[in-house]
């Protein structure tokens, strides 16, 4: 089996869709002053500011390790702390970047109920301390949808803002899968935003069928000052930038950014209907967005692996997920439901 | 005028070369595995150690800012500093990304001839203080083709290598234009690298028409040690790495990095050539890579903004600076000659 | 009450012993050369030598915050990690120095036992995730007495040197009360320290008697390298670098630092001897160096807090810290005891 | 001859001055709260806004390295840039320190006379690059008096500030010898600080007669937010912090800042005038603070090296420095004179 075959394992397997790779070619015509001075970037920071209904600062950054730590150094100091999950990716598979962006600020992990933080384990961990000898609580960063594939509803990021607010605390998302979330609610990317109190958003372009780049959404204009300087500094400001903005251009002017999304959650869904009367399986998560977080017995997950299935196991002990991308077929989800189906009832 | 018709800003404005996008259109089959476990990764970094001659370490990278800040930190410590001429582009136009990158690493411009340190200029600088209030030399960076055009002869980099040993210096060489120097010396890149005595190469690949994408090559492996973290954290790690390396297997598998490279260098000859016998025009340095920078009046440079034709003059009063790129047009180059003689003659 | 009452809050609370007074007195005399450059820092570092029985590296720092910092900064990169205890002081008390030193590196913390790590807590954290989407152990930091009070033995800290070079880790101690915890073993400093593989020490002055003034003994030579440039950027390289190295001649030429600490813990006993039989009053960790870690009714925390004393309670829901230091009164301890009992049997 | 002779090599190589002794030897009376909660580090607070006539902000420092890099990370961010004289002590003799605290905040260096900034210099270099691709401009440092010498006139500060406020720049003083200024000028302290416009001011005591210890003073206060927790990350958080405070505490509530400040003035006056004569001396600089620079023949300095005495010889081939301080003996004064005349006439 080669790895071209659709796989499960994470939606960064899956390539450019056709609405990028069209608007590349097209923005591939002739030359472009470089370092975002083109027509492209200037279009896509338009599509950004209409669907979200606001004259929000719009800035472009090569990946999401990137975009959340520069958002997040852009909103604290080094000798404050940012609060984040238990699971937040920043926290978890980022190799240290926030700290090394922001030059030290620490993470400090809350309690988290199906991935996602509440007003109360904000206010638990930012009130701990509030001495010299431990960094200020200065930024809540959320992921949404979150790391294990549940979906804050409008009133509960709300009520985290309201928090926030009360906290002095500046209210960042990490939005990799902001589509799926927007997909799942059927809300506005501005419901879920800064209608509900959001400072930044880093918004996903790659696991939504981008080769490379993310958008950083200021909706709060005093937190941008100087983020261009920020970003160009960090080695993040791409020389030529149209190939980093035109795919945006592609994926926003029909709403394809939200019919893939749409794609992905409906085979999440589809998978995890398909298992749902296994006894030996079990749902882990609610699945409100593109992943599937499966409990089995280890010996199942083992046949999975030998029948060519790729997942990632991270969760714990029996834990697998599985996800969907805006390439998903569904035949290839069939296909898994009746291997898991095989591998644990056999 | 729109920014689509060809200009010599910079080479920056040129798009995605043929070979390059054949490539990404290959690579974008079926699903990949994320972060540069994937075949065409694998397949370029074998091209590279093919193209080098030597089983060199080799790392991908968003952009150049990045690509040489990250190398350059990875041969010194916050404390020590980095030895460059003034006209090093990490000293004159990246926003300090070297210091950030290293946390602080302090850069000292040494005196140039044409763009070109010397084995006198580096000494100069690193022998002047030997006190610990002041950073502690440790790296030397040059730049093939250098900022102004000119390139380095295989002995001068040996030159300069032998001084380094001799000073315990490592060796660093940003070669975002390295495809144009070894088109203008004949020289195998082996010659121009490891034979010579340089560490590190960043080798650029958005100026000779990838969308994004630097390489950077260790020859000396003890310096690699842990770089793909140091990548990771600074937010150089692309979830789809397919797409920066599968360009450079395009690039390299039939010598298209050369072949638009000495396309470039060609134009330039052709500008340079066909302006030579003005009187009111002086070459400023000699032609060697894809650049040409031409003195002359400052009303003849407003005339010739006046007709359409865009171009730096950062390099001093009345300098102008003229990039060819992998796709210039030659006639293009003869409107542009044809306007220079004009304004100046006029 | 004004402060100079002796309190049992930190060790910190008080001041200059004489030796070190003295020591500043005679050091006091005339000029003397800058920056370290002077005879008693030379003195001081030869004391080291002599007390430690080998050529380790000796540097000076003003606080335990910069000392612990800078030698773990020089023992790791941006991108590795530090694996210390949950109550580690530079985990739980340093408002990330050690992040902001390193720019970046991230601590994880291990299981420990009485505040001690084991070779078990350290490899479980060491080989929880092998990724590059982690960062990479790469420094084991233990403290010489605990932030608990409790010591650890020669063999145990044997057992994690060798788990550490087994690993690929270098091995750190905070030494903040090393003094303490020679006294309580009755072993040599270098039986605690290179004789059990310990790679860099910090000795902790202030706490013992000095005004200010850290030392950061490497007795692995290599890992010291430029490590006096790293204090000058740091800015803790003191322009009279006499006042901070004269008391440790004073400290150490006489034997006062092992005299001091030999009284703080017997201080420590006495209390815990004379409150051993309060049946409300529970020892939450053996008394081992300078430290009392007393559970109690918090009514009767109250009561003592009312009847004037100062301690930290931050161990959790009723845990108070009484520490006693180098100039502690018995009778001011008994008083406390008599206090204690006094509201715990009210 | 050992160092204990009186030398002319730096205002450092001094000891503790009575005034500040005495209060250490009074703080050093029982127990005391730690880390600036204690009377004595009000009371030097106190004493600072009394002197000062205004309610500025006071924190406390280690060391010059440290008070200055600290104050001028307050005041920009990695991506801005601080301008400043060639000569200036942050650019020549702090090993990239302000670079390491900013996490790569670039130096600019502004043309000089006397070693004094001049609107003009600074207009010159804020407005030279206004692209992303150069740090952007945000803070001035000034040193007075300078590092040779000379003192600013508080028109002249006026004047600068006023062109930083014009153009965004905040504006710092490094007053490491601070006092020196005032006693030259007659001037109050507010009048060369914020009622000159100065943003913050690092005044200098461990040149004045302290052991260690700088004292960082907010004029602004919005600059100082957060700002002991920013002391406290980078390890400038004293916990005995009494014998950092107290001392000044000594020199201020008498006017020994002033009185020692004019002894060294005095003596620098004395020593010029008693070479004045001498044909082969030239005085490079107005002396106007503690410092002599004087440019003779090699030979004769050679000569006066063989004679034992220690002085810098950085500012250029033949240029001596010569540091009077708050001890200095006239008599020492004399023979340096002395010997100064018969080396060059000899």
């Amino acid at each position: 089996m080669t790895e071209q075959t659709q796989q499960f394992a994470s939606d960064n397997y899956s390539g450019i869709c056709p609405e990028a790779w069209a608007a590349m070619d097209k923005a591939n015509q002739g030359h472009e002053r470089a370092y975002g001075d083109d027509q492209w970037t200037a279009k896509a920071a338009d599509h950004f500011r209409k669907l979200f209904e606001t004259d929000c600062e719009v800035f472009f950054a090569f990946n999401g390790t990137a975009a959340n730590s520069l958002a997040l150094s852009s909103l604290c100091q080094s000798y404050h702390s940012v609060i984040c999950s238990e699971t937040a990716h920043v926290e978890t598979d980022e190799c240290g970047a926030p700290e090394f962006f922001s030059n030290g600020s620490k993470l400090l992990t809350a309690r988290s109920e199906n991935g996602k933080l509440t007003p109360e384990s904000i206010r638990e961990v930012a009130l701990k301390r509030q001495d010299i000898h431990y960094p200020k609580p200065r930024v809540v960063t959320i992921t949404q949808a979150t790391e294990v594939g549940s979906v804050y509803r409008p009133e509960e990021l709300k009520a985290i803002s309201d928090t926030c607010k009360e906290l002095g605390l500046n209210l960042h998302m990490d939005g990799a899968r902001f589509s799926n979330a927007c997909a799942f609610l059927g809300c506005t990317p501005a419901e879920l935003t800064w209608k509900a109190g959001i400072d930044v958003l880093c918004f996903g372009g790659t696991k939504n069928g981008m080769a490379v780049g993310e958008a950083i959404l200021f909706f709060n204009h005093k937190l941008a000052e100087d983020f261009d300087y920020r970003c160009k500094q960090a080695g993040q400001l791409a020389s030529k930038m149209r190939f980093l903005s035109a795919p945006w251009v592609g994926l926003l002017e029909d709403g394809a950014w939200l019919r893939h999304a749409q794609h992905a959650n409906h085979c999440a869904q589809l998978l995890s209907g398909l298992v749902a009367d296994i006894p030996a399986v079990q749902l882990m998560f609610p699945v409100e967005a593109n992943g599937v977080f499966l409990q089995m017995p280890e010996p199942a997950l083992e046949a999975l692996r030998d029948k060519g299935w790729r997942f990632y196991t991270f969760i714990g002990s029996g834990g697998a997920r599985f996800m969907c991308s805006w390439d998903t077929d569904e035949a290839r989800v069939r296909e898994l439901a009746a291997d898991i189906r095989a591998v644990t009832l056999g």
